[in-house]
């Protein structure tokens, strides 16, 4: 069990940390199996994705768009509940298959962190469990 | 492998199953490795959340908000299959870190579970995989 | 680790993959633990669902209509980047719990491909970690 730190910078932001990942995995003599990602946090999330900057960019604002600005009860500002929403619609754990040592991705496919209310200090948990 | 009930009162609500997955973790004398949990319908759902009763109303206000209201072949009624849409898009199952026995959590985080469709008798099933 | 392939015929389409991922814990001599699996592409997804035709068309439409058509960044079509964004609001990657060497679902469970971008050829991966 590895855990690492990823600043954001802005209030919405796609950060990619396969990279983060596949060093934790290698800290951790990983083989065969599966790393299990868990972000520490209600308000982002972690996803899967073709993490270049224009498709972080679409993402968020898709789920900008997609979440209803509701009068809310968490918080009288609207913002501040629709990041839970997101990070509830995406999720902020996730499972992913691990091949000699690092994570076993499609082509395009990368792990992307989204923050939904920064800029902030994110925590990630990785585990690797022998397949 | 365990499997507890939890009985949902209303059309939808969101239920803190945190301590009823612990105990299951405790009852498979559960070290550090990883929770895998399943719930067994397609009309609920599970999520990481601070889940305050504030956050699970405005949860699933926008829930029902974003998803829409169109002729939905599965039923004429259109809330039945926005309960079964609302499913696929938080999930029935998810992964979660297990250290010294219990969910690895972030402070604010807790696992609920999401009625769409109730009041109904829900069953959760959680595994642990040694790490 | 074992991989197997899908051909999708349709631009959105779902398909019922639970018999391909018993036959893979099959050939991997599964007894009880749980199955990751992980779908290799950024324009498709693999969710939990009453898999019938209907309730399929009914989840696309669905997505379809809740992604909204932004001025996407990605492409200038906003269809190519809503697969992409519907693909990481229902997720590429799912563990389900395998009992006697089966996947272990509910009643009206069933593990589905949904389909963004098709047709194309879609490769999933199923990794079996004993329990």
């Amino acid at each position: 069990m590895k855990e690492f730190s990823i600043s954001t910078n802005k209030k919405r932001q796609m950060i990619d940390v396969t990279d983060n990942i596949n060093k934790a995995l290698e800290e951790m003599r990983a083989e065969d199996g599966i790393c299990q990602l868990m972000l520490m946090h209600t308000t982002a999330a972690i996803t899967v994705m073709e993490a270049i900057e224009e498709n972080g960019s679409d993402l968020l604002d898709a789920l900008d768009s997609l979440v209803p600005r509701l009068k809310y009860r968490h918080d009288s500002d609207p913002e501040h509940p629709k990041s839970h929403i997101m990070s509830s619609i995406i999720g902020a754990s996730k499972s992913i298959p691990v091949k000699g040592g690092a994570l076993y991705l499609g082509t395009w496919q990368r792990v992307a962190l989204l923050e939904f209310d920064g800029p902030r200090e994110r925590t990630v948990q990785a585990s690797f469990i022998k397949g």
